[in-house]
C-alpha cells in the first residue's frame, strides 16, 4: 500500500494547470481542503460578499495525475476518510445564490434576499454538528455525514471550468452521496486525468436549497485508482449498496435525464439487458434524489440497488479499493 | 369508528361530477380502484395503444365528499392499507410517453420508442412481484410496495383536469411515498372537497421515468379526515419518520421550487423560525426526491425528518388517523 | 353574407358551458369583449388586487358553436376587426405574477414586486396609445396594433380549462400575431367547437413580460369557418405573409420544439419533403418569437413566410375569410 | 482611419491564448473566417460525424486585443461588412444535436436522427442562395442575409469556453441580428478583451432549429471600439433601428429572462425611470425572437426601437462606428 501527501495552491477551475502531485493507481492520498469560503467566513458578522472576492470561491485541492490515465480510461477515486477540520463549520445565503431567490439567470426585478451566515458548532467526538438559529434561540443537532461538494478532472475539449459548476468532468456537483465509503468514478480527458476536490460539508441536505451546506475545511484521504479502456461519460459513484450515475445540466428534466439514461445504460450492460428492459427495471427500482439545485448546472443522481443489479461494476474496482481502505485505516 | 364502501363508476378527471359517496370526517373508507389501463392490458400482447382509448387513461374512484369540508380547509387522507388485487400487473412503455422519449410536446422528429409490455408476477403472500426481462431470460423479485400514484381533490377555479395530470390539487403525482402508513394533505377547493384516488402501483421506482409504474387493480381503505380553517396550498405528507412537501409543474426545478418553498415555510411555522432560518435548516437537514417525471407536470418531493422538525403537524391529526387504522385493522 | 351578433355572459374557462351563438360556417359574428380584469380597474389606484378577484380574470365571450363540427375537424377564425371600445386602456403589475418575478410555480422567499397600475391613453382616431411613467413625467405614443390574447376552442378530454391557460386548444397565447387580417386555425375536440374569446390588447410586446398588455375591452368582428375531416393538434395562424404554428408549455424550449415540431410538418406537406428537408428549411427560413412567457403555459410562435413555403395552406381557406372581411367592411 | 489585418490560426475557445492581433480603438479590422465544419464539409457526402473531429469545430478567428481595455469596460464590435468567400454553402443535421432531436443532455432512448448535408448554392452577385431539397426536386431561392454565429471576449473567472457555448462572454449566440450593420457590446473580463469570431452563416433561421445554418466561410470586415468604465454584464447589440439585449442560458425561460431584465435596466437607465416603470414600456414595445435554441446554452433576444427609447446608447459610439464604417467602404 502506498500513501502519498498532497499538498497544493488553492485553485478555482478544473483544468488549465499541471498536476500537483502523481501517482500510481491504487495510492492512497491524503490531503486537507479549505471551505468553499476559503476559510474567510469565520462567524455570523462575516459576510460572504464583503470577506470573499468572485471568483476566487471553491478552492480545490489537487490536482492529482494517476500515472497512465489516458483519454477512454476511466478514473476511480475512493473517499476513505473525510474529517472536518475545525470545531465549527459556516453556511450562510449568498446574494443572487440559491434554489429560492432570484439569481444573475433566474434574472427577476427583486432585491436579493438578505445574506445571513450560520456558525454550526461541530463536535466530531459525538459525530454531530449543532444548527444555532438567528431569528430565535431554537437549535438543534445533526449528525455529521462528511462529505465533498466538489470532485473532478481535467475538462475535454481544453475547457478551463469554473470549481462551481458541475458537468460530464465531475466538479461541483454537491451529492450527500460523496462520502467515505464511496467511489467516484469519471471518464478522462486528458492525460493523468488530473483529479481536484474540494468543498467539503459537515453535511447537506439534498438539492442544497439555500445555495451552501455545512461548509467545512476537511482532512481527507482517498484511493485513487484506474481501469484502462472503459469510458465513463458521465460521473458515476458506487457504495456497498448502490450504483449512481449523474447528471449536471440545466433544466432540472435534463440533469434527470442524463443520469437515468447513463443508469439504464449501465444497467443493461451489467445485466445483458436490451434498453427497454433495463429503462423499465431502472424505472421500477431505481431512486432519483437531486444533488444540487442551486449551482450554474444542476445535478440529479439516479441510484439502482447493487442486490438488483450485480455485484461487481467496473470490474469489482470498488470491492478492492475498500480492502485498501480497511487496509490503510487498521495501520494509521 | 364508522366503516364505509366507496363504489363508483371509473372517472377520468378531477372535478365536474358529484360526490359517490358522502362522510364524516373520520370515517374509514374501503374502495377499490382499477389500474391505469382500466384492466384492459392483461399480457405482454395487449399493446395499450391498441386496447386503451384516450383519454379513458388512469380511471380513478370516487369522489368522496367530506362533510363540513369548505375552502380554506383541508382534508386528509390516511392510508391504512393498499393491497393488490391479482396476482399479476402491468407495466408498458407508451408512444411518446415517458422520461427518456420525445412526447407530444418534448416534441421531436423521432419516430415514437417500441410499445413494450411486461407482465409482473404478483405474489401478496410473500409481498414481491417478479420482473421478467423480455429480451432475455433474466428475472428478479422485488419487493411490494403498494402506493396509489393518483391521489387528489376537486380543483379551483371551475377547472375539470384529467386524472393524469398533478398539480395543486394532488392528482398524478405518482411518488411512491403515498403507501399505507401515510397521510396526504390537500387543501380544499370547493364544499366536501370531493376527493378521488386510483392509479396503484404495486411498486414504482421514484421518477417513474418509463412512463408506467407496477400498475394494479388495488382494494385500498383510507380514513378521510377534516382539518378546519387551516389552508394547504400544496398537497403534504406526511408519514411516521417524515413531513413531506409536494409541488407539481414544469420545468423540474420549478417543481422542486415549490416543494421545498412550502417545506420551508411549514417548518418555519412549527419551529417558530424566520423563513431565511427554515431555509438554511431544510437546506441541510431536507430530502428531495423526484415522485414523477414524465406526466404532464413532474412532480418533486420536499422532505424533513420529524425528529429534527417537531412531532405534531396539523395539530397531530396523522397520529390520530394511525391510531383508527390501527383499529381497524384489529377488528378486521 | 350572413351577420350574427353574439351576446353572452362573461366566462372565465374554456369547456364546462353551452353555445351562447351557433352559426353556419362562413358566418360573420360581431361581438364585444371586456379587459382582463373585467373592467374593474380603471385608474391608477384600482389596484387588480382588491378590485378583481382570483379566478374572476379574464373573461371570454362565447363560445359560438360552428354548425357541422366534430372531432377531427378544424374551426378557422378570421379576425376583420378588434377596436378598442374606450380612450383608455390598462396595464398593471400583479403580485407573483410576470417574467421577471417570483411566482406561485417559480416559487421564492422574495416579497412580491409592487402592484403598480398604468393608465394609457387611447386615441383611435390617431390609432395611438400614450404610456405615461409613473415614476416621472415621461410619456411615449406608441402606436395601436390590437389583438386577442385569447382566443380558443372547448378542450379535448373532458377538460375545462382556466381561460389564462394557453394549451392545445388555444387559450391565452398572448401572441401579438392575433390582429385584425390574421386567421387562427384550432382542432376541434367537441360538437361545435365552442370557439371563445377574449383579453383584448391595444398592443402587445413579444413576452408580454410584466403580465398585461395595454388591456382594453373591444369591439371585434370575425368570420368563422370549418375544414372539415382536416386536424389541427396545435393553434395555427395565418396571415397574409406568414404561416405560423402555436406551442403552449413549460419550459419554454418545449414551447419552441411543439411549435417548430408543427411548422416543419406542416412545411413538409405543403411542399412535399421529407422531414429533414422540411427541418433544414424552416432552420433557415423560419422566425421565432415568443408569444407569452408569464402564463400558466408559455407561448412560441415558429412562422415561415408564404411566399416561401406555399401560397395555399388549408385549401385556400384564408384567402376566402379575406374575401369575406372585404365585403363585411365595405357594407359596414 | 487605421485599418488592420488579422490572420490567426484557427483557436476552437474563447480565452486561453494570447492576442493575435492588438489594435487601438477605432482600428477597423480585415480579417476571414471558416466555416463551422472548419471547411471540411464541401458537399452531400462529407458527413460532418466522419470528416470532421470533435472538439475541433465551430474555429474562431482571433483573437484581437483592443489597447486600453480593461475589466469594467466595454469594447464595441462593429460589423461593416461580411461576405461569403466561397460560391457555396453547408448545411447539415449532426447526430444528436438540434432543437428536434434527442441530444447529449435531453438524453433519450432514440437512435439519432440520420445525419444529411445539404449543399446551397451562394450568388454574391444577386445576394441569393438556393436550398436544394435532398427527398425531392424542390429547390428555392432565399435572400442571403450574411451573419456571424460566433463573436465574443475571454470569459471572466479565468475560464476557458469552447467557442460553440454562448455566455456573458458572447460566443456562439447564433443571432441573425449579428449582421452587416449592427455593433456588438461585451463587457471586458480581461485586459485587452481579447475578440474572437467566427462560424459565419449565410443566413440563419431564428432558433437555428436544425442545429446549423447556411454555413460558410467569410470574408469580413469590423470595426473594434472601447467604451471605458461602462460595464456590460450581457452581450447587447444595436443597429440603426433597435436596441437589444441577449441571454444566453438553460432553460429557455432563463435565457428569455436575462435578455429581459438586461433591457429593462437599459431603457430604465436611457430613460430615467424607474424599474417598474422600465418593465412596463418594455412589455409593451419589445420584441423577444430566439437566437439559438440547440446550443450548449439557449440564447434568447430582447430589442427595443431606438425611436421609442433613445436615439444615443453607450454615448453614440454605434453612429460613430457608422460613420467609420461608411468612410471605409467610400475608399474600399
Amino acid at each position: 500500500m502506498r500513501v502519498e501527501q498532497l499538498v497544493s495552491e488553492p485553485a478555482y477551475t478544473f483544468g488549465g494547470r499541471p498536476a500537483a502531485l502523481t501517482v500510481a493507481p491504487g495510492t492512497v492520498v491524503e490531503l486537507s481542503t479549505e471551505d468553499c469560503f476559503g476559510g474567510a467566513v469565520r462567524g455570523v458578522d462575516d459576510l460572504p460578499s464583503q470577506v470573499c472576492q468572485f471568483p476566487y470561491l471553491n478552492p480545490v485541492t489537487g490536482p492529482i495525475a494517476v500515472e497512465g490515465a489516458e483519454p477512454g480510461d476511466t478514473v476511480a477515486v475512493h473517499f476513505v476518510d473525510i474529517r472536518p477540520r475545525r470545531d465549527w463549520a459556516i453556511s450562510s445565503t449568498f446574494p443572487h445564490f440559491g434554489a429560492l431567490t432570484a439569481t444573475h439567470t433566474t434574472a427577476m426585478l427583486h432585491d436579493a434576499l438578505p445574506e445571513r451566515v450560520w456558525r454550526y458548532e461541530v463536535d466530531v467526538e459525538r459525530w454531530v454538528c449543532r444548527f444555532l438559529a438567528r431569528s430565535s434561540d431554537f437549535s438543534v443537532e445533526l449528525p455529521l455525514d462528511p462529505m465533498h461538494g466538489t470532485v473532478g478532472v481535467a475538462p475535454a475539449a481544453s475547457e478551463v471550468i469554473m470549481s462551481i459548476t458541475p458537468g460530464a468532468h465531475g466538479g461541483n456537483m454537491d451529492t450527500p452521496e460523496m462520502r467515505a465509503g464511496t467511489t467516484a468514478y469519471f471518464g478522462v480527458n486528458v492525460p493523468g486525468a488530473l483529479i481536484s476536490l474540494g468543498d467539503g460539508h459537515c453535511r447537506q441536505g439534498e438539492g442544497e436549497v439555500c445555495g451552501t451546506a455545512v461548509e467545512a475545511a476537511m482532512s481527507t484521504v482517498v484511493v485513487v485508482d484506474l481501469i484502462k479502456g472503459v469510458p465513463c461519460p458521465w460521473p458515476r459513484l458506487e457504495d456497498d449498496r448502490y450504483l449512481m450515475s449523474t447528471g449536471s445540466a440545466r433544466p432540472l428534466e435534463d440533469a434527470f435525464r442524463i443520469s437515468q439514461h447513463d443508469l439504464v445504460g449501465w444497467t443493461g450492460e451489467l445485466l445483458g439487458l436490451d434498453a427497454l428492459d433495463a429503462y423499465q427495471l431502472v424505472s421500477q427500482a431505481g431512486l432519483a434524489p437531486a444533488g444540487n439545485v442551486v449551482d450554474t448546472n444542476y445535478t440529479m443522481l439516479a441510484k439502482i440497488a447493487k442486490d438488483i443489479v450485480a455485484p461487481q461494476a467496473f470490474d469489482g474496482v470498488h470491492n478492492r479499493l475498500r480492502a485498501t481502505a480497511r487496509e490503510y485505516l487498521a495501520q494509521r
